[in-house]
């Protein structure tokens, strides 16, 4: 079997060693990139075993984006900048899990807040939550922190980063580095100055200066740290696929790739539960009827959006 | 074509004429009821026309419970009872989309809110959002509101309202009248009476009143109204499902229940944009082709979760 | 003694009865008004009795503007308009107790809120608290919702009221009916049309229309009710001055104004924990030493803002 | 003259050079201890110079205080444990300016808190803020994270610490290292194991664990940054206040402790608005008469809370 985050192992056994690849019982793979590779090989006819996505799984999902990055990003920020966020006003770029997250911890701490985005549905959702939907260019000038987490490139251009104001930091907790077009500030006129570790002060010819964390790499993990509860709710999650397509009867699972099943998402969840003494309620028989459900779960359709 | 609410519409064609109904051309549901008896339909084979599914629409699921609940709660509560929230104990059956936006508003407003639920990925949504889960026993003598959002029936018994404490304030914010057992409160040695339009009191032989909104039916729908915000965004749905259907090319859709299409849903979002003044960022060319998607959406996977 | 709110009754024995006025034993008066007509008697030393102010007391103060406001700001408008909070763009004119308490209530349910300002330290509480301070001259066009809470007069004018945007909901949360110049609106080319009680809307030749709640009036007065326990603390208050004057020795109070010794605030604050189940912790003999406090109170030194 | 920071340059000149401490022009104390010792030399007629209490300016309570600590309790947690907010029973004991502080900001990602209070005014406060009002003995148990933030010693007593759960986070951001009794845990039946700087664990013999954070001192100085807006306030409020004093005519201040006068700490403010593009309104010569106000200011009461 393999347990996989990235796609890298599954790819190069695929390469190196095909024949063992097809006596793989299994693939478990936890990112968003591996994940897209997975669906790649699919289409493309080559995946020849089934392949577990636990990377949309709904724990993880909400627990390493949403939940996590609601407190990492602040975490990142203090640890490098000392920044104090009341009155900052903020640009998050990417209404998804990681900017609700963002957004959410850093509106409560008194940041004014706005929100690029790309997709109406989410546009929409910040709307409702109480963010301005702009332009990058409508704010690039008067913004005191910019952050990337679209999942998207060059979403932040030389173009944008020659026009913010002084002492503006810059950062990504979006996916790899390539958010923020960090390669176009390696140029003479510029002057880099590493002011502590994954601090860097751009400096224009004028003086301007920016602050790059991390090098536009990603905060989260270059900068902050991740909670041993998160890294309880992933390596839960991964063992349970693995166990699941080790175990499932021949069958179960063809050569495609598949989201974990509900109830063992529920399972995760319910292991977790303890941990901060929250009671379930049990359905009575008779409500188990009414509902059409298994007093065990799966308590949602599959389209259910939490 | 059909559009229906509840799925009276559906069943009594299917039933009175149904040599019409198979002449019918779709049909577009709004209601959780209503889809539940399509589904039924479908899966006893009975379903002879294509059907669409709105009630799971992104924006419909968000306008008319997350977002629209979030506001009916307050208001259905202080036009019929006047009480300040500030401090209160507040008790929340259910912690989907109604059960989130009624716990976010009251706890935005100095509330103390638990929330019980049966499904442990909502129960732990809860916990990261701030509010204790518990059993509805554990805190039935101590709550001032008790507020039931499950979609289940008999969530609370005659046994907990015996329990509840002078004063408690019970209402229905989920579906139907079923979710409280309003039937059983009517017994010789309680005495009911009518305080105000939508609101009872019902006393106990030693003196305890509780206060009851709408006799336990729906509050937001009887002591609150529907933002015509919220009323323009199911319309919208409903008519683009309805000219979906009617101008798919045959084959598109079969006897079966279908989700509205995410491009229709992006576009509903989309026309409620610029009543915020949002402004929309567009994909390059390049950034389009780096994502794989097409610039003008859809923009997600069918299972994200928003 | 005289239980005054306004000041009209101790104006108008002192002008009709000022014999009478001289026998009296104290006053206690709960409104702004009222106390600024007692500071300028007692200048002017024209007032020959103690008055008590008990509009300035934490609790008083604390209840009717900040916790009551907070709740009634959403009330009125939601009985009055159905308007939907959510990503709607509010300015609120004073960020005093009264705009404090709106502002986080209309942030709470996801609107966009900006403030004014004339006092900078208020202005700089603002900032902190997650809102843009500007001046309304700058979002006058854009507003979806303008709220007054200033205690000043002509704050809102006809010229800003002819800049706001076809549907803006203008109304008063402050003091009188002067913070708004609803007198510049009767004038010909302009249509008032009464659509609801305490709703009209004021039609422009072109065509746009503004809604004007309660005619300028205070709308947590016209347009919501006040808690019963707002009204209890307000009642417990003025009910305790009166007894302090009444039996308080001679000399303990000269012919001044008076704010209400703390440890009556203080008492007033612990009549009304019960009501939350609050457990108040009690310093042991050490502590109040070490403290020098009274075990019993006063447990702040006067100046102590909360 | 003297800038002091706790009062002991003042006592040490008084002691040993009083003939020179006479010829002071004026102290400037910024601490709560200092404050309270010029006041007891105040009392005692020691005090032969004019001193000021800069500590309760209002600028500089709230951005030491409130605003500050909102920001810096975070940033200690997450610093020295990584520990994740959500979900966490937390408790606060104080509910002054930090306390208020801390829990806004816990609650607001997603932590449960409940607060001890000795004053029943800030109890009341808290209630309508949303916490439940505990004391420490009920809760003890239960807590996943205790701070101390009450001025007040040993408010964290050797018994509160025996039945702290496993795993426990003990901290104080309150006033020097007196608040936990942290002396008692000194006994041979303890371990203690410095894990990392500033956090140790303490172990009991039967395995338990508590994370004592920087031996109880002040995690906020200790484990935490001073944002440079905090200094920049602290450090202008204090520079007016030595140029007030020494530019003061004869006679404007005696030979005792005066809080900053109210205009200056609005001029401290009003230097720090450019740093937000916060943008003040100005009063019409009408509406400063109205309000009977200079436009210049002070613009309130010197009994306003703010």
């Amino acid at each position: 079997m393999i347990l996989d985050d990235g796609g890298d192992a599954t790819h190069w056994l695929l390469k190196k060693y095909p024949a063992m690849f097809n006596m793989v019982k299994g693939i478990v793979e936890e990112s968003v990139t591996g994940v897209h590779r997975l669906y790649q090989l699919s289409k493309s006819g080559k995946l020849t075993v089934p392949a577990m996505n636990v990377n949309d799984s709904v724990t993880k999902t909400k627990f390493d984006n949403l939940y996590s990055c609601r407190e990492s990003i602040l975490d990142a920020l203090k640890r490098t900048t000392d920044v104090m966020f009341g009155g900052k006003q903020v640009l998050i770029c990417g209404y998804g899990e990681v900017g609700k997250g963002c957004s959410q911890a850093l509106k409560g701490l008194g940041a004014i807040v706005s929100v690029t985005e790309i997709d109406p549905i989410c546009a929409l959702q910040a709307c409702m939550d109480g963010f301005r939907v702009v332009k990058l260019e409508e704010v690039v000038r008067s913004i005191d922190v910019l952050i990337t987490c679209t999942g998207n490139k060059n979403v932040v251009t030389r173009s944008h980063l020659d026009r913010l104001k002084n002492g503006c930091i810059v950062c990504n907790m979006g996916h790899s580095n390539t958010e923020i077009d960090v390669a176009s500030l390696r140029t003479p006129e510029l002057t880099w100055e590493k002011v502590r570790s994954q601090v860097e002060h751009i400096i224009w010819p004028d003086g301007k200066r920016i602050i790059m964390l991390a090098e536009g790499r990603l905060v989260n993990l270059s900068c902050s740290s991740v909670p041993s509860f998160v890294v309880s709710i992933t390596a839960t999650t991964q063992a349970l696929a693995l166990i699941e397509l080790f175990n499932a009867p021949t069958g179960r699972y063809k050569q495609d790739v598949y989201l974990l099943p509900k109830k063992m998402d529920e399972y995760v969840a319910s292991l977790h539960l303890p941990n901060f003494d929250a009671h379930l309620t049990e359905l009575s028989d008779d409500q188990a009827k009414y509902l059409g459900l298994n007093k065990a779960g799966p308590f949602k359709p599959n389209y259910y959006r939490y």
